[in-house]
């Protein structure tokens, strides 16, 4: 995996939409110390607390990429950014991006990256190279964050897990799948974007042999039970071999999102069927815990709910933002005394 | 999906290997009224009983494209055929291909393909607008053959449902999800190659709506158990939305292919898993019947195995090459009377 150059000078543009925003947000929330400055047009009222730099500044600062922190609907690549990004890459910094059009599709970019020798990186596009999985047993330990639905927490509940278990000192390495999580780790694999054959190598080759007692914690895509995206789901869970499974649920969600009479069963039954799926590739996995989005409960209906769901399922339950994940980190370090 | 022109003008080059030219003898087999002849080279010792042509005579005979029929080790364009793909494309034939490298790769095919206005098709590409499944279901009926492993037979039963059930003047289309199968469709999808997100909408475009009492007989590809492909396998089972499945098993294979350690389970596991996978998209799936591969036992032991398997599933078993699929379609119908 081609790894980014980091720190980052993240570029906002004129938003004035927090949710466009979310790349950004989701930089500074998790990877402060990759942060050098925020880049904003006259009108964008979004702050991430961040230096207000300049291209040129940022490179003094100590930057080496440009990251587009906002993601409009379409994705597309903004006119009125060109100058910006030609500038950020005359300034020496390489340009990162997770819109849907290939930066180098634009004529002018592609011309300045190659007279500046700058990389034009989108974080959308897979390596070339990924092999057919083997289903070779690695070293090390590795958790995977399981859904009951796609945008249920498991990338911020993966990047949770991480940031516990180095608090305890245990070595811990965020594994990215998806685009927001890569410019977080700043390497990865897009999973949605690797051909069908290659899903489970390219889980396998996300997560290498590693030491015993180091953690991947591994940034889950999909859902089993998912209409569109259960293959990705099937890939992601055979390549990654994992040892313990996090469930991941929005206890708001009753239905699949967006597809109408698809139902999201007990918990149970997820927990018996990534069960039985992880098995094909390793012995004896486990699920330790349930994360549940609970935003928009009060705090004592999110604790009835919480002790709800951990009756339901004789596991620890949390909710990784308004309660921690060290439950779950309890449950995971309980394995290696096993 | 763009369809091939028909019929072929089968391609062998100067092979002497029958393996090789399994693509040739599979559309001999399945499609004999599209195959107007074979092109072969001095030297070539195999023979698909088709008159030999030069490209012009094929074209006399009414043929619409050349069909590379092998697939030596590696999938490439030998330099030796150009000349004659060359003539092909010049004599007014699409030149049809299943190798690796794309055709238009190769500069001298892509120069003589603009000059003569003939398409270049690679079955290995799929299309470029494929959707994200939508989870509806669509009208007509439709049986899938799943496995418990790669290679075995599930391309072979689907051909041989389709037959069976055009015999019976039931309306009955093979829809073809690897490059073989393509070639004997003239269309399909290679579901190997489309991109992870799309595979369930891939499947739901190879099977669109259709006339209440019509059979799309679908390809199927991968197995549930498989640590490399199962990804594939959800995909296509979620979007195929299966009134029926045929569970495909070789009856020597104990583990799964190139996987040492991945044993093979009892074929009701499969049933089972199958069965259960289906039912996120379709409210009664069937599996109806089994067909094993007994090639290399003998008549009794044949008859011995295909008991055994029935007492195990309560299903009608078959060999599609020995005792052919009667029993299979006699169990499919029987749900129309349901």
């Amino acid at each position: 995996m081609p790894e980014l150059a980091t720190p980052y000078l993240v570029f906002l543009g004129a938003t004035a939409n927090a949710t466009d925003a979310k790349t950004g947000f989701g930089l500074v929330h998790w990877r402060p110390e990759l942060c050098t400055g925020q880049l904003r047009y006259p009108g964008c009222s979004i702050d991430l607390g961040l230096p207000d730099l300049r291209p040129e500044e940022a490179v003094a600062a100590g930057a080496k990429s440009l990251v587009i922190g906002i993601a409009a609907f379409g994705g597309r690549l903004e006119a009125a950014w060109l100058a910006t990004l030609v500038d950020a890459l005359r300034a020496g910094l390489d340009v990162v991006s997770g819109l849907h059009m290939p930066l180098a599709a634009n004529e002018t970019l592609a011309r300045v990256a190659r007279e500046t020798g700058r990389r034009l990186v989108d974080v959308r596009v897979p390596p070339a190279d990924i092999p057919v999985a083997s289903g070779r047993r690695r070293s090390g330990r590795r958790v995977l964050t399981v859904g009951t639905d796609c945008c249920v927490g498991k990338k911020y509940t993966a990047l949770a897990l991480e940031r516990e278990l180095r608090a305890r000192s245990v070595p811990a390495t965020f594994r990215a799948t998806g685009q927001t999580g890569i410019l977080i780790a700043g390497a990865g694999i897009p999973m949605d974007a690797v051909v069908s054959d290659f899903i489970a190598g390219a889980a396998e080759l996300l997560s290498p042999d590693n030491d015993p007692e180091h953690w991947d914690v591994i940034e889950g895509q999909g859902s089993i039970l998912h209409p569109a995206y259960a293959g990705v789901t099937v890939g992601l869970v055979h390549g990654s071999q994992p040892d313990a499974m996090v469930l991941c649920h929005d206890v708001s969600r009753t239905e699949i999102e967006g597809y109408s009479g698809f139902p999201v069963p007990p918990l149970t039954y997820y927990i018996d069927r990534y069960l039985e799926l992880a098995l094909l590739t390793h012995p004896a996995p486990r699920v330790v815990g349930v994360s549940l989005n609970t935003a928009g409960l009060d705090s004592a209906e999110r604790q009835s709910v919480l002790e709800a769901v951990e009756r339901q399922t004789g596991l620890p339950a949390v909710d990784p933002v308004a309660t921690g994940v060290a439950p779950l980190v309890d449950a995971l370090l309980d394995r290696q005394g096993s």
